[in-house]
């Protein structure tokens, strides 16, 4: 019974998320129905991350078990055939037979995001949905500098959605940068795990950080609080990415 | 009664093309209308380049009259707001107010395009209405070798559409250039003039070339045939895009 990786990528505008969910199209369901098409086998996708509605995806993670066994090339192209088909918005990057110990959800080392700011006075016609656009020139420096205090060990509770199913509020980030790439102001996470919501929570007080409304002590403030109520506006998830899954 | 001249952004994925044309949407005729929406003033764009349906601008050029006089950040920010209200994929980069002497297209010193395509195995989720998917790997030096052979004074008849109107297929082709960035084969061509689908045409003959059907001296002896039967199949239009114009 061989375990299968894939890698993929995904355009999350016209899905409800990740996650299978009744009367509602999810990019799990789109490739369990692609497995099931080029395999005549059911089977139950675990992805490493349950990425929301309109979050984006160019490297995520799953894992199935077949009864029978396939080529790994013919995995994905298989896959890729059926999800093209079907008119989907996910592509298979790779596929590999890994060892049935391997759990794209639990034996992740770290998660890696990219949050993308189109960051100009005009809107974005050809990365609509691929940025928040957010007009105001902002500071990138300052915001790099409030990301460094949210670097580490913390209780993160300020940046958690109320609805976060996570045991502990504590976690570890270990990366928050913030560059400017031409008109973008690209911030990048990475953490072995993050709590629901934390990535566009933590965007959404660093962009009040580069517009001027707040500076980075009120950002350490929010997070020595562990209040929800102090967080920043939460950024849109389209402008959000899982670039990529350690294990 | 100012001349204004706009630079656009624009997503082809769902217009016919820049041109007006009865009972379909195009370009040209969304900015109109919120021309007129902004102004209350019906007026006539002109454009530098007549993209056709799904073909994409990061830097086209329109000018346009109108008898009152705007601030040029109320042109641009006045449009882009009934553009977005329209749901427009349309976005006015800048507006300035020009001399009367100014024509977008005849002007035009140089115009530049890109034409994406996406070298890999599996397709492209997030960007496929971005790029040409061609999956086999391509040989860049190759088709820059047989690009270097289209460079310069020629008979593009080869690689001109049945339905060009321009009255000669001789042009000056200034930069016809190959690279590769990550995933992505690059064509950047450019010219103070194109003939009608002469990049696709060309894009497409060199796809050959990379692939290893054709050799540069197949190119250069379809250029030289005068021949469009001897064109190779044309590229799609949804990885071309107009960069910019020079004036």
């Amino acid at each position: 019974m061989p375990r299968y990786r894939i890698d993929i990528e995904y355009d999350g505008t016209n899905y409800a998320g990740w996650q299978r969910q009744a009367g509602q199209p999810s990019v799990q369901e789109a490739i369990e129905r692609a497995i099931l098409a080029l395999s005549g086998e059911t089977v139950t996708l675990k992805g490493a991350g349950r990425t929301d509605a309109g979050v984006h995806a160019l490297g995520q993670v799953g894992h199935f078990d077949l009864a029978r066994n396939f080529p790994e090339r013919n995995i994905r192209d298989g896959l890729n055939a059926h999800l093209l088909a079907a008119g989907e918005s996910v592509s298979i990057l790779s596929a590999a037979v890994v060892d049935e110990t391997f759990d794209a959800r639990f034996s992740a080392r770290a998660r890696h995001y990219l949050y993308r700011i189109g960051n100009r006075r005009s809107p974005f016609a050809l990365d609509r949905n691929r940025v928040w656009h957010v007009w105001k020139p902002l500071d990138v420096e300052a915001m790099q500098e409030a990301a460094h205090r949210l670097i580490g060990l913390h209780d993160f509770t300020t940046f958690r959605s109320s609805q976060c199913q996570a045991k502990s509020p504590v976690k570890t980030l270990d990366r928050l940068d913030v560059t400017r790439v031409g008109d973008e102001v690209q911030i990048r996470a990475s953490a072995r795990s993050f709590l629901h919501n934390q990535v566009r929570s933590l965007v959404g007080t660093l962009k009040k950080v580069g517009e001027g409304s707040w500076t980075p002590d009120d950002v350490q403030a929010a997070l020595e609080a562990r209040d929800r109520s102090r967080c920043g506006p939460m950024a849109p998830a389209h402008g959000l990415y899982l670039v990529g899954v350690d294990y």
